[in-house]
């Protein structure tokens, strides 16, 4: 199998979140926070220890400040739910998932509104200026996808950042298709909610999500419940991280995510980044000169986009050319991703998109094969469209 | 290490279980529902089995009816939150866990009032009376553990259940200690909600919760996002699972929980029963022997309580006895158990209790060195208590 669903989920995982996992299982076991004995106490020293190395890999105040969450929606969620009250406003780009657009849609009924401000691929100027158009009077909160999931597209969240300071509204960034593959710090960006999963570009285990905050004790709870904390109060702990963590913690998938944050700290960001971005260029090219192949965004370029790629075959609808590029062995994600808008931003809501995503262990021979394997779909089809430089569309 | 720490979640764990979590990642490690390649689509079956499992194991009309949470709490947050209105009323028992307690005190300021029904161990009758009372014109849900966190008291669902329907009252049954343990039949307790973690008497990793109910389609989502399915929508599907389940799923932990189930009913729940619960009465019978040893519950009698033992030691607050015992290799949970209304209940709100429970892997060679060990404490303790037969209180 060529796996280029890594913008799904990272995979294989390296060793090390394999044998932290287990070894969470087998050696660490217990129900941290909750008991006073020595598997206990090594188990909640090993979700600090992960909550540590969150806060440093993110620019966090402290490890106080992670939660730890089923999931990157389930982080967005707390924030939103938590956070927006009657009357308030909201600032989205044009890119955004449904992980913040059907919680936006249902707070509608609430009062809350929000205005979509449109990102301009490659002018970061005119991107930021859109925002900051898109901003009123009632305007609490900035929410902004990191890295299109489906287009790649970076936006410029510094800079949105920094107008949202300017205007004393706050900054939730959706880091799902971004951490790990581009530094973040949260202080330098101006980042008041930093949401993510653990299980893409920080090679931890499904389940392991993570909002980093420094005001997640001002924030309501979307859950409340035993926390092994306060044991004898009716009301939610008002300190964090309990304050937002109700429940058993997913223990052995936070270890797993430490050692996949390790991982990606010992191998380096940007060296990932650059390995992926030269994979994703290499597949641009050769997608490009065959007959037939749609792209819709420019070359792979740094720091205008994390390595994901979308294309379709002409005259093939997205989930058939996954399919049948499926059944070849090449696992790739098609349809709408999840993310509608940016479907409609990008001219393919008919169509949807084939996605292809490289992780850290992609091997440029994969994406020959891929290509190679494109190359026969296309022959198959018996395309006889004459596009020799690729359709940019 | 004697581990007795079960109520706080089961270790360790069968081999079938971390070689599910472990194949899980290494084999199935794509993101299920959201690709149409080999990989995924096995991956999307193995949780399709696991939906099929739980609603067999636990009388759900269907494998639709099964909502995969991070946990038990996050389960019962979804029906408490998706269900009830301003002006409704609930009915709990006095028996309850935070994760019960904490959720309803939070919708007080929506307007939902609750009131706390008395259980009478050992009276059935008396306790569904108590319900029946509590119950108002505006009731519109009854909530009840089904056996006690901390004392292990079972509660009578199927009474409960029958007069919840007979009022045309829904019914919720926190089975946290139960689920594997006791056999539940939704439909023949007129359970509509059946809230559980997945690794406690199922054996399943952490972080593998689940909500099983036939209304799921009727229940307002406490989040939304993407669900890999009607993507274009900006309103949360009105279907299940996908209503309830929003972003990644906990893949490696649900193939574990499967394989956690798998092992349940290859033992015989009956059977882990009777085992524990053996386990439970020799040691209740030695520590009752014992000077200076505060028990609370009657002998563990079948049908009448899970096996959890809370006791004190005369003399040590119960976190400084779990302390000293965890120091000699025994592994117990000390406090409050995140259920301060059981304790108010037993008159242990100011100590605290010790609390044991047992695993199908528990044997009975480590019930009688961990007696031992009280023994020797009591001994240091210089406890000159005359109490033969324990203190019953």
């Amino acid at each position: 199998m060529i796996y280029l669903d890594n913008a799904a989920t990272t995979w294989p995982k390296p060793p090390a979140v394999l044998a932290a996992v287990d070894n969470g299982m087998r050696r660490l076991g217990s129900n941290p926070g909750r008991g006073g004995y020595e598997m206990s106490l090594r188990s909640s020293d090993a979700i600090y220890e992960c909550r540590k190395t969150a806060a440093g890999l993110f620019g966090a105040p402290g490890p106080e400040c992670v939660v730890f969450t089923q999931n990157c929606t389930h982080a967005i969620n707390i924030v939103l739910k938590g956070m927006l009250k009657p009357g308030d406003h909201v600032v989205v780009s044009n890119l955004e998932h449904n992980a913040v657009m059907r919680p936006l849609n249902a707070l509608k009924e609430k009062g809350i509104t929000y205005s979509v401000a449109k990102v301009f691929p490659g002018n970061d100027k005119a991107t930021v200026s859109s925002f900051a158009m898109a901003v009123n009077v009632n305007t609490r909160l900035i929410v902004c996808i990191h890295a299109s999931n489906v287009f790649g597209t970076l936006l410029p969240i510094r800079e949105i950042g920094a107008l949202a300071k300017s205007r004393g509204i706050l900054f939730l960034v959706d880091a799902a298709q971004s951490a790990g593959l581009v530094p973040i710090d949260m202080k330098a960006c101006g980042i008041d909610f930093l949401c993510m999963p653990g299980h893409k570009g920080l090679y931890g285990p499904m389940s392991s999500g993570m909002l980093l905050t420094p005001y997640g004790e001002a924030l309501g709870t979307l859950m409340e419940g035993g926390t092994g904390s306060s044991s004898l109060a009716m009301e939610q702990p008002d300190y964090m991280p309990e304050r937002h963590e109700s429940g058993t913690l997913n223990t052995a998938a936070i270890f797993g995510l430490k050692a996949g944050m390790d991982f990606v700290k010992g191998k380096g960001i940007d060296r990932i980044y650059q390995h992926e971005l030269g994979l994703m260029s290499r597949l641009y090219d050769r997608l490009c000169r065959m007959d037939g192949v749609i792209l819709y965004t420019p070359r792979p370029q740094a720091g205008t986009c994390v390595p994901v790629l979308s294309f379709n075959l002409e005259g093939l609808d997205s989930t058939e050319a996954a399919a049948i590029l499926g059944k070849r062995g090449v696992a790739l994600r098609a349809g709408y991703h999840c993310a509608p808008a940016a479907h409609q931003a990008y001219g393919t809501l008919e169509t949807g998109t084939v996605r292809a995503a490289p992780s850290a262990f992609t091997q440029p021979g994969e994406i020959d094969a891929f290509v190679k394997i494109v190359g026969q779909v296309m022959k198959n089809q018996g395309s006889t469209m004459q596009n020799p430089r690729g359709m940019i569309k």
